[in-house]
């Protein structure tokens, strides 16, 4: 099923977006950790139940990678694809091993460029949902979006 | 040579922090988008030279995993490690094959917790720079660090 192709013309704020799922597991925490954030409460699970997350949890950057994913794969598809100027990121909850992830999506602002007639700045407010419908994590973010030909 | 373990209440307005290098490699871009922002800028030189990139650039995402890699093996050594909160993120310019990367970082504002007397928000400001002084990423991060037991 191919999703219909978006350019900054075609959004409206207020329209919703949902990905498909990811499942993490406890060996994708230890290795981006490994990586990225080599800190024992993603390393080990002894060491993380010692620590305030009480057991094995993502790096957050972790969460937010894998959010980006479900975005690329199964957001809106945006023209000239998901390209993000920044954003503010909150963590809300732990990513814990076999949680399963999607990412919820809502259109909450759109920028006409004053200098650059071609884009447009799309805010897209994501929030990352697990298994039991908790969030954990919100990201707010600025994407440069290609208008259509005038 | 150790570092400090820094508490909450070791830390002033305007202390500065130096991590170590990293560099980053078109293996590197290609594998980390591949796992997770697998759109064709990130993933293969010719398509990049076709996007506004102009050339093979990094995920965002992947700038900001190794800017935590930075942080946790050369910035501040906080007490109970570097947790996130959340923060605000901007991309100023891509991350290309062969960058060396350093994260240079700065305590804007400390916020004692009301709610939990043994810890508290340290704001820490990040610039991530490249070999050649340019500026690819800020990150204004909220971190929960432990307070010295009193």
């Amino acid at each position: 099923m191919d999703r219909e192709l978006l350019y900054f013309d075609d959004l409206a704020v207020g329209d919703k977006f949902t990905s498909g799922t990811h499942e993490v597991t406890a060996d994708d925490i230890k290795r981006f950790a490994g990586e990225f954030d080599p800190q024992p409460f993603h390393l080990d699970e002894e060491a993380a139940r010692q620590s305030m997350f009480g057991g094995l949890a993502a790096s957050g950057w972790h969460t937010a990678a894998i959010t980006m994913r479900l975005l690329v794969t199964g957001g809106p598809r945006l023209a000239n694809g998901i390209l993000g100027a920044g954003g503010e990121i909150e963590w809300k909850a732990p990513t814990r091993p076999a949680d399963v992830l999607r990412v919820d999506s809502e259109v909450v602002e759109l920028i006409p460029s004053r200098s650059r007639p071609d884009r447009g700045v799309v805010v897209l407010r994501s929030r990352t949902v697990n298994q039991r419908g908790e969030v954990v994590q919100t990201l707010t973010a600025k994407l440069m979006v290609a208008r259509r030909a005038a």
